[in-house]
């Protein structure tokens, strides 16, 4: 049994056209988002409907060779991108599960293949007068498929939850290639065992996710966002439990930037301008509410919560949007965060998160200990403070470029091992992938890396899914834990 | 290695006064909420602490001794009593974990040993100004480590969600006496397999869950409950969709109630009162908005919405409640439908839950196909309609008691049939437990049977906790499976 005989199997099963071998075709596939891992596959495999899915997996399994699911390949880990070496692989991406199978507005849900974007969810959503709240910055590229693999996060976490929060439903292969559905969106279902979150955020390691239920909304039409000047992180956490307290649930984005992040968005970003006069604030908080329906007086509730904010010194100055447009800006300052950052250039980037009540002690902390040992560094710290997730960035100034690959893993063993001692976790939404794969035996208890390595091993006992990534079942086998 | 010496190694363990074996003293521990089952044991053990736990784990374990993880015991499905014949086991008792180990107001978050009621984590939260949401009929006796080893419901899951979505950490001691952790309360982590999720609602069968850290909530201030008429299920699931779109994500309670069911109420509670003059509406809806802070203007939103669904005919009559003692009346007549059917007599109870757009149709069929067999059975149907949960019990009017226990297994295979046909879920929040365990191949598929087992096998190898229930790993060897 060759390769080449598989890849004929293959070619039967999805049609000759969507087994894509060429080096040439097959490069975007092999390349991962941040340019950071190059694998090498036997082919790109493109099935169209479940059943297609189901076969090729059947196939592989026969001839041993791994199968790597991709969506929109806009992660940040590595964890859709094929291995350099290893026995051999191919790429399953699922770009032609492109159907929204349904859509129920009085049932607020939506059921949708994995290929279909983010984006395109929103839209159909929309179109139906109703909200499917999943919102980050690679949504046009993005997957079904993908954000449920990796449990994506993005903007609306804090009201309402990452994407396994949304999950009521999903449809998997798995690696012996049969299917399991549980696709109907009930809200309760006390029947056995929980497998549905167990497959979000497994970054393809353990079946392949073909379609999934979402949790819709009602569309917001009562919107209030405002940029917030606040003299510290900890002003930040305090107004953060105040408004919840004062102003309620509506509260659906609270997003802190250090002043460093600040002037790099206005430095790179031609319309970017802070909302008040003077010097950019220390720290700035961007705020949103939004409501259903119309009488929520949310603008009036935000001004008197955010009155007494000013009186007891947690707020130094508030702009509120007062049309679409300032709305716009105000986001613009949050998302061209990342765009800034990259024009700047090279920056040692970390995706964590800390217990909320934590955050103003750790950015204290962490800053003085990286100080310590490179003064000249600039850091960028932002993020998602509601869900206790900042995206903490340490550009190397004023170090030799030759250096950073050296420093690199003393630094970022620094900020990991700070944000461990303050309980908090190394990957709050960027996922384990390749890029933390090795990190992992540090920062978990043998204990939990031995149930993780068992749930491994007991869905995917031959290692098909995507060897390398998450517990390394390849480099562990998973016959030495049990 | 004797029973009696096991027994003597617990007692060095948890202390001699913790190891309960008379008869007298373990009979209440032996039998289930619902006296349908009274099962055997070596000894009910109390441990104080999660070490001890651990620590009667691994001697247990040596022993082959079985464990039944028990809270408050008043699970409805007999999953926390022990066997009646079988191999021998202990009912491990978490009453004594009583600790609430933090509450973090800033971080809306509570860390709650097994053993501390759901009243006692409420009544905490509300001390500090939180809303701790998880509230049920049996609060006051189920315990931490009960609602999360069954995923309880209850009566706000339409907007806080079931436990599972509650649950942030928690602490599970294993089948080898280790103990895996995570009770930070962090919001996102991306670092490896969901494996929290899985345990909350495996039914003591994976582990034992000592502590658990819960999402708290700000506590609501303003607060509108309505007692609505509709002409039918239909007009309830088109209100349902309307509120939420026009009222917002207050909406926290909307529970379905048929005619037969208030009566019942009517005739058994003392008390109790329909808002309206005349008869009983045909159906009726419970509804509840809450709000954190002032001025949502919720009873002036949902005055205007209901005008509205009045004009489309969705909504015959709405009583809202003026003051609290209004609003307890309406709750009462929702939370007095267990008790009065209790005054009644026996009833076939099932717990289903249905797509939301599929409840008006279900409630028709099935009534129907009961009547082609059982005439004048009466129906009682009820529950949480956002949900798309219906406690939908039948009443054996008019059959004689000698036949109840000969029609039951064709009686509830009609409903239970009749909800999968429908697309719905044989528990919706009661759980598996031993009730239904025999019940569940006939409603799974053969792959996600054989994936449950997979999960048992991988965490309990040994089978070592509370057999015979959810996926009888003692019924099928799990060597079978793989």
């Amino acid at each position: 049994m060759s390769a080449s005989d598989l890849l004929r199997s293959l070619a039967r099963c999805v049609g000759e056209a969507h087994v894509r071998c060429a080096e040439s075709e097959m490069a975007a596939f092999l390349l991962d988002w941040r340019g950071r891992y190059r694998g090498r596959a036997l082919a790109v495999v493109q099935p169209a409907t479940t059943d297609e899915v189901a076969a090729v997996v059947r196939h592989c399994r026969v001839y041993g060779v791994h199968i790597v699911p991709q969506g929109g390949n806009t992660g940040l880990v590595g964890g859709a991108t094929p291995l350099e070496e290893q026995a051999p692989a191919i790429v399953l991406h699922l770009g032609r599960l492109r159907r929204i199978r349904s859509l129920e507005p009085q049932e607020f849900t939506v059921v949708a293949e994995a290929g279909v974007t983010v984006r395109e969810v929103q839209e159909a959503a929309r179109s139906a007068n109703r909200l499917f709240p999943l919102s980050l910055a690679s949504e046009g590229s993005a997957t079904v498929g993908g954000v449920c693999a990796t449990n994506a996060g993005g903007v609306h976490v804090l009201r309402y939850g990452t994407t396994r929060d949304l999950v009521l439903g999903l449809e998997v292969v798995l690696a012996d290639g049969s299917v399991i559905s549980s696709l109907q969106g009930l809200r309760k279902d006390n029947t056995g065992y929980a497998w549905k979150p167990l497959f979000v955020g497994s970054e393809g390691t353990l079946g392949v996710i073909t379609a999934a239920t979402f949790k819709l909304f009602p569309l917001s039409t009562e919107v209030v966002t405002a940029w917030v000047a606040v003299p510290d992180p900890a002003a930040a956490v305090r107004l953060f439990s105040w408004l919840r307290e004062t102003v309620g649930e509506g509260l659906e984005a609270f997003e802190l930037m250090g002043r460093t992040t600040l002037e790099l968005v206005l430095k790179h970003i031609p319309q970017a301008r802070v909302p008040f006069s003077g010097e950019p604030p220390a720290w700035s908080v961007l705020v949103e509410f939004a409501e259903a329906g119309r009488g929520a007086q949310l603008q009036e509730r935000v001004e008197r919560a955010m009155t007494v904010a000013i009186e007891r010194g947690w707020v130094q100055d508030v702009a509120l949007a007062a049309n679409e447009a300032q709305r716009r800006a105000l986001w613009a300052l949050r998302e061209n965060a990342s765009e800034a950052q990259r024009f700047e250039g090279f920056s040692f980037k970390h995706d964590v998160s800390l217990p909320i009540r934590a955050l103003p002690e750790f950015i204290a902390e962490c800053e003085a200990r990286l100080r310590r040992h490179w003064p000249t560094v600039t850091l960028v710290c932002f993020g998602h403070l509601g869900d206790g997730n900042l995206h903490y960035n340490v550009f190397p100034t004023g170090i030799e470029p030759a250096q950073w690959p050296l420093i690199e893993p003393r630094l970022s063993g620094l900020v990991h091992d700070t944000v461990a001692e303050f309980g908090g976790s190394i990957s709050a939404e960027h996922g384990i992938g390749r890029l933390k794969a090795e990190l992992l035996p540090r920062y978990k208890s043998e204990e939990e890396l031995s149930l993780l390595r068992r749930l491994k091993a007991a869905i995917d006992p031959e290692n098909l899914f995507n060897p390398g990534k998450v517990v390394r079942g390849d480099d562990r086998p998973c016959s030495e834990e049990t």
